[in-house]
């Protein structure tokens, strides 16, 4: 196993709808090794219906040993901002979006934090994704397992597929290509 | 004098530089017969550097005194609605920006806001005006003084001045009425 | 009943097709104890359709005992503001939007209102309830039994489902947490 | 004189700092030979401000023999619509507007009209310009001096003008004609 | 019938697939007495597959006895501002769109026309509709059939829908109004 | 046949989800008498997922005899601009995209590219088809098969259908036109 | 000299306004060793005021030996994609902005043109500059003096340069380089 | 001194230009200790200008020490998000814009990035102060004299100012508080 036995993120959202988007966030943390409930949580904390809740997670995020927290919002998306405003552990901001193509009313309350308040921002399933990414080449400094995890998933999941990918399309050309039969599995 | 000797409105803002915009609630206020420090007050509060101080606000605006709170922010804008979420009152968000044409990040942070939490939404000077004047709106219904003085605001400041240029305009035509020596006071 | 035996607070819109928007403004409304017919009353009524009937009913609201106006509309949405204009009551405009991500022509028209003339603006269905909640603050300043209904639905509505799923989603993780089969009634 | 003795056009705008632009449409009907005061008039109308009068001027319209309304609005730029919605004239919508690249809240007020009450519409100075050519192109089909005004336009200020300095540009090339000494009257 | 034996108006889009769009401009024209093939034509021409066409389309359109030309484009919607340039009738653009809450790039193109080549501008399927009705204000100035024509279309399918239905919502309110069973014919 | 038997261009993407885009690139390479494996290539190649594939594609490209490339991709869109700087032929950028009719994120990316190192922009799949149609235009300067190719599609495929269309409609105007039965093969 | 003595690429534009941006294009052109007037022209050609010289220009242009054209055009920019509807050319559209960091009007005219006539995009001086650059990428393929000229630009003026600030601003940091007094000639 | 004698972030743009906004980031290193060329370095690497600059420093930035990344770049913006597919350490992204108020074209590309090649996106001034605050979160992990000077930071440069303006402004009001003669140093 790839971390130690011990919390090192805290997935949070403000509504248990916006998981179809940060559940990417927990599969990415698993594809490096890390378990729910030992090295990572979920949780739904919403800025506007429990601010007290929100104070108290960001405020002893770091004494319950979280290195790192990833926070989901759509609409107004004061979440993740607030957590890193009663924080000093990174925050990773996650856009909801329906449609990752447009620059979103979340995006844009992400992105005009004031200085003073750091806030990394992400987007859709895929910036989900890629937050629990981040936050693996962030742990992995001083986790080699981890690392192996990592450089096995750019291996297997990212470079060979394409290469896999490409080889079929340049002998086939794109409309044999899209002619063929789905695979079974 | 308009209203009773008690604290009605709270002007916030998260920087002392909303001023430039949020200067204009306080002089609607002013127009309807409210005074500064008896009747209103201004405050900066940051959502993301004062996080104590704006739950505190919030929490205690009502028992204060206060039945309106006109909230400023930019960039993120998270102070009017986090606010919203921490008091009863009515809460009016007033968008700053540089270029009232556009729909801006603050605005769309504002408007974004999640079912259960109110927020009337308002934009740049101009709107920061209107908020103190729906302010004004809400208070008249139990103050007869400040109805007057409202009434003679729109009798003089906004009818007036439109059918005095609209006698001039009409006269003149664009050209001469463009060309016109400025008025000397 | 938590409101007295009056008409308080009118929502109109520009056509019957906003009523999948608009009836959310009532619904909360209703959630605050106050009845269809005997404290708030729906109407359509068209700016370009309908100037007159428009005007007439700005004009005549106040003494009808209304202490609130909400208007919705799409496109040009000239209503909201034309009302606003031909009323001395609070007005709150709703932007009607089928994708309430996007900020549309409806809330651009309704957000550049002029200097003077002071117009609330939300958008979409959560919008609209929002817009009957506020209504709801603005009322219950004088209304304790709507005040108590207020605080009822705060804690059961908003506080308590959130509170809820966060339990449920931290002990199950997302995965599992998707995976629930569906609650039956 | 190329049009009868008598009022065509009414050009109307909600503020005498609308002029930067609507001054733009009456001089294009003067370039097609009408007068200031005998063939159109500049008038101060607001849609928020003075609706009354602006009811009774649409009202009226067409009886005190106008042909044509242009109506220049900003911000929520209802003006345009309200008017085309109180008479059976056509209306020409321009969009004020201090960056014409940019598509303005006022362009989406006045693009959104209903099914039912039709606005032509325009936008900035040049847009100003053309719907008083647009004015010119419909009253020339009853006025042949008009039409000949009309002609003597596009022949000596847009053909003209480009073909001299196509022919200047080709044989400076850019660099050269840049670098020409700026034309003396 | 409404008006004189004689082709008035020519609508003309870049494809066939615009006609979902555009067939309402006929739509509004039968409404005020105009009939295909006698008062009014739907033609296909493109600016970009055939400029030669479009070009002789334009020039002939006046001695053809048209008074007006609507013209539908999607994309670079170059057709109603080329056909502008070479005819000096009224040219009304009607921007062709899927969702016409937005400002696409065809209104964009269109509403940039420069100083000098007039294009009155709508957009999507009530924007053609009213450039129907449009064409209709400027024709009915000598045609009293028309006119009589456009008030009872005002009367009957814009005035009284509105009131009618307004009287069932303002009896029923939002949720019985919903829930009414569909209408039979 | 059109073109000597070489390699002449080379599609790319990021992506084999980006071919519902860019097969229509090599669809407008057949229409000019181009045959894949012989004349064109399709490739999967990720600026971000195998970039040193892209650079050694991009570097050997014009010893491999290629002439254009056009390269296709979405989001943040860097293959093509990455592409364009790492090779001296001329590449097109097709912007990948389910609306065409918005200006998305890999637009502005491509559009965006810093003086020195040009990319020659498409949006998606009439921009694909148009790409590869552009290339035809440049190979057919020492190609006249394949400007022979190029007329006869010119003509066969874009002139002549409208005007079809244009006497159909023009015969039957919009209603009848739009209810005619499907064509049979 | 690097190319032979012919006239190869034209660069028209709407308005002389237009040459800020288009002058650009030549700047790149004589980069690579063409000359005004012997390999390439700069003109003023509108689509709008001079239809007939646009169509006639587009009609010679390849007769006249030239290869490719590059056409800048503002607001309703329909020249570049009317140019490439007349022509078999490579055709090259630059988007006349003020401000390139902006997807405007003029881009969203060029980029959607429909199938069938294919425009190559660029935007800014930048584009304009790039347009040219890309006309040599094509022009190169048979010229080698051209091919020569072109690898010194890269060379020198874009390799080169960031080399020598990288060296600048490792060794001294962004304080002391923005601090340097500024460079005598 | 905060941080062991180790170069620990690499701060990197396009342009030196870019250089008015990536500053902010070395000054909030600054802030927390960290100095110029011992802990944090400076440089210009374009990814379309020096590609290959590029992809060494990526490939060799970990055993270079490096703890993270900050990379500037506007328009194309492709810099920040090729270095993150050739590093496994953290990458933070800064759009260059003049205007903060807007998402931008470097934003989109940005925030853009494809499942599997993870980058934190930031905008603007504060943003690139607020990277070099995010860089202090990730290291101060492990370096408790750095998590000193970040609370003194807090302290005394986000918590002081602000509760100082509120206790001003509270006392004057907006309008003396505006008045103020500007403090003296």
């Amino acid at each position: 196993m790839a971390t130690g036995e011990q919390l090192r993120v805290g997935i949070i959202m403000g509504s248990d709808s916006d998981l179809k988007v940060m559940r990417h966030a927990g599969r990415a943390l698993r594809t490096l090794g890390m378990e729910y409930g030992i090295h990572y949580e979920d949780r739904v904390i919403s800025a506007h219906r429990t601010p007290h809740l929100m104070a108290e997670y960001a405020a002893t995020a770091a004494e319950r040993g979280l290195r790192l927290i990833i926070a989901g919002a759509g609409g107004s998306a004061a979440l993740p901002g607030m957590v890193a405003s009663e924080t000093a552990l990174p925050v990773l901001g996650v856009s909801i979006t329906d449609n990752p193509d447009v620059m979103n009313r979340a995006l844009g309350s992400m992105i005009g934090m004031p200085e003073g308040k750091p806030l990394a921002v992400f987007q859709g399933p895929a910036g989900a994704f890629n937050a629990g990414l981040f936050a693996g080449r962030v742990l992995m400094a001083t986790d080699p397992g981890m690392r192996a995890a990592y450089e096995a998933y750019e291996l297997n999941e990212l470079l060979s597929p394409v290469l896999g990918k490409d080889v079929s399309l340049r002998e086939l050309g794109a409309e044999a290509y899209l002619n063929q039969p789905p695979a079974t599995t």
